[in-house]
């Protein structure tokens, strides 16, 4: 279902709050009184239209229309949900639920994004204390599920569990988050100001290490795998010291989840291994050094007068599909990366880049002939079929254990990335790749060469 | 560099260094008398092996050897690095520490991966104190890159920072990770003891909100890129209570990353979807939901008489390349879901596969007539050409505001999942491809199908 909400406070949580609405279908209401806050607005809705559907392979509903509005009455009146957003100032939020309460309608969700403030605390003042809730996110709302809610009615928490479900959020009863980061802050900030440690560490043990482990299953489902750290942690005290008071419910802790097998901790590692290469990607976190020993081990090309070694590597899990082998998209990522780094043989380099030139794939034939699994270690190697002019022709040969498993043609076009139309290569580039050609020429090449699908030859 | 390796106890800890420095070409020498040691290394052994190489883009160096021994003095005796992973007691350690000192050389470099115990507690009885140092990890060791270092001898540190770099992981100076751990596990054991909050609410509001957001930079570095409640917490106490000292180092916090930007906050996003697709793919932490939600939202095919809707998306920003558009083995991951889409329509589904049937892809054929930029909306329209005997010719096309960006021309081959040999399909798949087939016969089709690379018709 969707409907009217109103964003009473458009900052970073509230904006947060106006993108995963707006995106979920919802008319978004905005009220917020600073200048400043239409374009915050419309830089989060722009990020949120860009990432929050890349989370899914399917499209996202129409979005909703967005309003801003001078005053609360006009905002909240008819909106089904009204969600506020305020400084964690109590005394102005009590002022601000009454305005609401008097303009709104009875049976509309009313909740708070406040994360320090307690319900009862924000229902103390309030015209109809049982409509108040506290839903608490977690920012980048439009992206992170978490929404923690504490809203005693069952009925209004059942309405509440339906539309955050259905805004893709995942809502978990009560309010912990905030607690929890308080101690580790708490501890960390003793640490510093003790001079045991600095917040560059602080930084680099959650990042480097226990928050990518916790993303999966939180630190007791991390515990029950039977992890090190967390395990010993539990039991014995992981800061040396003895517990003060022995925690008597550690058999609810076992209970959290269910043990670990071989099978999780092989899925553990595939989803490490994704997240880590998604960290990779953007130079962050733990991925952010891992491009750097790529970088420190491409393979040498060998001489031009064969083809050119352009990739070399292994299969990951994730590369392979319910078939059980390697998925065929990873049959044109790895061409397209052997492609790159012909391309930088070439010189086709950042600097090359950004003087406007670059090649663009036009056509693309691959032949399987063999699987690869899990794990297998496979090389390509690249042979210039062509190099006058804009085209690039080039014929990749992908074996494992020096099996031939698939074949890859591509047709590429020298362009402007300007105009994005065809131009030919400047010079270095367009030398080498002729030099690179005219050594090829004289190699012979294998029998799918400039073949059509279903072409018997 | 790489060298010889001791590694003394061979428990989750243990064995995850002895395939981290296995993988990273070293020999490695095990010490374990516990009959099950063995097993368990080799299963993680095994593990590691199949997922640390998926982190890189380039081959990892020809891995070690790995031998057992019965002794300590066998295992330590011409190794460089030595390192110990005994049960957290101390006792034990400082023996095993004077039995390792007295058959090892006196520059390997002794560490203990103990997460408790002091350096100097470690030191206490050893026959040369100064060679003892601790290194603690995290558990995978072989995938999380976190090693925290504490040796106050600046030659050695650097010798280790060395080593650790080269097997792909981050020192980083000091041991944080189990006082922070321990702090948020007292509170979360706390609020459990006193009724305030489950076990499992403390996973959630890990693995869906703070666990992802701080696996880029850390508490600290969200902080500082605004995220409301991360600042909150560091300015205002986050549990509501005023801080008892005031963090009179906060300068220092701030200086521990840059400020944020709108760029900072795109990077972020697309991390965070990255990082929430890895885990969709296994179906864990924040993208446990997200498949649910696309099932949920599958496009209706319309009618067999008209090319049917086999896929609807936009472009994520990591699908993206250095030309600025949707990168040349996308297209064949969104055809290679338009086909995986085209064969749940004929009833290839879970059962189906498990009854030992399925097509592989034999040949694919793309033509890229337009660009795709990051957030564009396309869709894909299937046909198909053939679908007598074993053989699916399929024949894809990708629009975008109604412009043909794409074409792509698949054949396909049902084969047994058994001999993973052509096969022909099943009842009632069979059926359903041929009326598929017949219907769209009549329908005309693109100039480009059938066409070979550089093929002018």
């Amino acid at each position: 279902m969707t409907g009217i909400v109103a964003i009473i406070g458009s900052g970073v949580i509230g904006a947060g709050w106006a993108a995963r609405f707006l995106l979920g279908g919802w008319h978004v209401r905005v009220f917020d009184p600073d200048p400043g806050a239409e374009t915050r607005l419309e830089a989060t809705i722009a990020r949120a239209k860009v990432s929050l559907p890349g989370l899914y392979d399917t499209p996202l509903p129409p979005p909703g229309r967005l309003s801003l509005h001078a005053t609360i009455p006009e905002a909240v009146s008819g909106a089904t949900w009204i969600q506020e957003n305020l400084p964690e100032r109590l005394e102005l939020k009590r002022k601000v639920f009454q305005t609401i309460q008097a303009a709104c309608a009875p049976e509309a969700i009313l909740a708070s994004s406040s994360a320090g403030l307690t319900l009862d605390a924000l229902r103390a003042c309030a015209t109809r204390p049982a409509q108040i809730c506290a839903i608490r996110p977690c920012d980048p709302v439009y992206l992170l599920p978490l929404a923690e809610v504490t809203c005693p009615e069952p009925a209004v928490a059942d309405r509440i569990q339906a539309i955050l479900t259905g805004l893709g959020m995942i809502p978990s009863d009560g309010s912990v988050t905030q607690s929890l980061q308080a101690a580790l802050l708490r501890r960390a900030l003793e640490m510093i100001r003790d001079g045991e440690a600095s917040p560059v560490q602080i930084d680099e043990a959650l990042r480097l290490g226990l928050a990518p482990l916790w993303s999966q299953r939180g630190p007791f489902g991390t515990a029950s795998d039977g992890a090190g750290p967390a395990q010993f942690a539990l039991t014995e005290g992981a800061d040396g010291k003895a517990w003060t008071d022995s925690p008597a419910d550690t058999p609810a802790l076992s209970r959290s989840s269910p043990p670990a097998s071989d099978a999780r901790f092989v899925q553990r590692d595939a989803a490490l291994v994704g997240m880590l290469r998604a960290l990779k990607a953007e130079t962050v976190g733990a991925g952010a050094g891992l491009a750097d020993a790529d970088r420190a081990r491409v393979p040498a090309q060998g001489a031009d007068t064969a083809p050119l070694l352009t990739a070399a590597r292994t299969v990951p899990r994730d590369w392979a599909d319910y078939n059980g082998h390697m998925t065929e998209a990873r049959y044109l990522h790895a061409f397209g990366n052997a492609t790159d780094r012909f391309m930088e043989i070439l010189g086709v380099d950042a600097d090359y880049l950004a003087s406007g030139g670059s090649f663009f794939t036009a056509e693309t034939h691959i032949r399987h002939l063999a699987e690869l699994r899990i794990g297998a270690a496979f090389e390509i190697r690249t042979t210039c079929l062509d190099g006058t002019g804009k085209r690039m022709h080039l014929w990749h040969e992908m074996r494992c254990d020096g099996v031939l498993v698939a074949t890859g043609e591509h047709m590429l076009i020298h362009v402007s990335l300007e105009t994005r139309r065809p131009a030919p290569p400047a010079s270095p580039v367009a030398e080498a790749l002729a030099r690179i050609a005219q050594a090829h020429a004289r190699l012979a090449t294998g029998p799918g060469v400039g073949r059509a699908i279903g072409d018997p030859r």
